[in-house]
């Protein structure tokens, strides 16, 4: 594990990450997979063909089902969905705290009710750790609570400093499980997450306690969850000088194409999100000139792609006219359609921020992006 | 258009058929889009990689959703699904007698609910010709009436004279569209229908009647419609004979691997069925050792891909173990993954056949291709 800090712009940063399973350029997205598969009947041979270059898997969603214990059996997550590429995988703290029934929330971990069948789970930070040495993933993240946006002072104090504790037992146990004979993957990298909801006192002081452990990258979790856009560039401000330029810096679950260049602006550069997939199966497209519902009437006879010189897979072949009626006659291939061109649009996006930092020009880039973007189109 | 008979073994016939859109090697299997669209996520750039030379889309379908003049509008079926090769569009009869509410039969047509929004619809042989000529498919389909397998011999003889009345009118019909000048595909061909339920003597009446019209292709239709498999096989073996050798032979909506193996030893060389595709949304996947239930317990930790050595996207990439798991995660990325094999499956079947034919080994063939599937796998 290596990670070259190639370039900055401010406090932009373009990176080089070197992992066990090939290097990932930075800034990068991340296509997410929640249950080992895009949703949009989306491949991992289709991620090759749109410039994926992690796939992020949710812990929370394989070890309810179908089961880690069975993919570490089956060879691990990259055997299984035939990826060779770098994986991220979550905690699951995120899906317990949100998709999962009634839970205690105790030193040692959660308990929880399954949202598939409702039985009865436990996960603390040793449980998550081996869920992920399980599925093999290049990059586990460590174990954390994420308090609610609007959670009163008090409670995230508290739970900021159970998310601190949990981490020192994330990193001993992830340690342990590395060193083992039958561990996939014993290169598995643990990614620390910074919490503090929008308390930026809060947050500085928690990115110092954990910049400390010297993990392979650093994350900003707890955002995107109900403050406001402001609210999350102030944080980013705020928090990111206090984690380690010379690593990974992950913003979690963000964003808009908008929301990306404003976080790399503030130094960060991986990224991950479920807007360009779910957006896309609702037939909402991302182009250069803002995003367009493809339902819209206006798009009956129009013959163009969706974006003229889009190089993905849909702009290719397919018009606006046909996925619309695709959409309007509610067959899968509307989706998938959809689904490929956010996807390569986001992966593109990070393409040309990438090549802005490496000429020096990305404020002129960010800008550029940002008013064409919010021009809209005939 | 020309259908050359390259070669027959028995009654089987290995042909080329040139069209304005190409050539169809024959026997071919026909793949099915219903809404100018195959079902799982399929699209045309996935036909070219399955081996499709012919696809199928429903008339009835596109009339009533989206749009004959629309889709004429924006320069017909083919630039609408971008797919340069053969099309063929079935006459909206069999829909309108099995997914259309009540209805009236005419001399002059059917009157009929449209099942998506239940406004009334007439179409008779114009109609559908004027349907199929907005398309601009390479071969339309005659409108017929497709009475039940188990009508009364006077419903059936009564509707086969009304369906060789229909037949005139769709041939004088189709000249009349093919001379206009805003007509998208000038060289449309009309395949007539044969019918009869399971009355030999009147199909083979019928088919001398329609055989002299000397239309470019003739289909054997009304079967697989509820009849058993004994009685479509003594149909074909009664009526084929009268349908012209030197012209396509159509046998419509079948099936089975094994009704086709039996259809084309009975001179059949063109089909199309739903087979592959619906029954790989239920994860039911065809292999040469016999069709296998992915949902099965016993394919949980199966890494072998769901038939060793195919050459299909799905087995050149993933396992059973992950598509069954995709299946059971309700993940559209699963159906997708068995349509495609299933598709590929058909196609490469009568790839197959062709070879055997060529080689003036079909009995051959069919024998073990038949004993193979039926006699199951480990």
């Amino acid at each position: 594990m290596k990670y070259e800090l190639l370039k900055t712009e401010g406090r932009a940063k373009r990176g080089r990450f070197h992992t066990v399973h090939g290097v990932i350029e930075t800034p990068v997205f991340m296509n997410v997979g929640t249950v080992a598969a895009i949703k949009g009947a989306v491949s991992t041979d289709d991620l090759r063909e749109i410039k994926c270059q992690v796939e992020l898997s949710n812990t929370y969603h394989l070890h309810v089902r179908t089961g880690d214990k069975l993919i570490k059996e089956l060879g691990g997550l990259h055997k299984f969905m035939n990826w060779d590429r770098p994986i991220l995988t979550d905690s699951g703290g995120f899906q317990v705290f949100s998709l999962a029934g009634i839970r205690k929330i105790k030193e040692e971990g959660v308990t929880f009710n399954s949202h598939i069948d409702g039985r009865k789970i436990f996960m603390g930070p040793e449980e998550s750790m081996q869920i992920q040495s399980n599925l093999g993933s290049t990059i586990a993240m460590a174990f954390d609570e994420c308090p609610p946006a609007l959670a009163e002072r008090k409670y995230v104090e508290d739970s900021v400093a159970r998310t601190t504790r949990w981490l020192y037992r994330c990193k001993e146990e992830m340690a342990r499980l590395n060193s083992l004979e039958k561990t996939i993957n014993k290169e598995q990298l643990l990614f620390g997450i910074n919490q503090g909801a929008v308390f930026n006192d809060i947050r500085i002081e928690h990115a110092k306690i954990i910049s400390e452990l010297d993990l392979p990258g650093y994350a900003v979790g707890g955002l995107a969850v109900g403050e406001s856009h402001e609210q999350m560039y102030d944080v980013l401000d705020h928090v990111v000088p206090y984690l380690p330029q010379n690593k990974p810096t992950y913003l979690m679950g963000v964003g808009t194409p908008a929301n990306i260049l404003e976080a790399v602006d503030r130094g960060v550069d991986f990224f991950d999100c479920v807007y360009p997939s779910r957006n896309g199966r609702h037939g909402h497209v991302y182009t250069n000139h803002g995003k367009l519902n493809l339902f819209n009437q206006k798009f009956e006879k129009d013959m163009r792609p969706i974006e003229e010189g889009c190089g993905c897979p849909t702009c290719r072949s397919y018009s606006r006219a046909y996925v619309r009626h695709l959409l309007k006659a509610k067959e899968m291939l509307g989706m998938r359609l959809c689904v490929l061109h956010n996807l390569y649009f986001y992966n593109t996006m990070m393409e040309e921020i990438r090549d802005a930092l490496d000429a020096g020009e990305f404020a002129a880039y960010k800008k550029r992006k940002l008013d064409s973007m919010a021009q809209g189109q005939d």
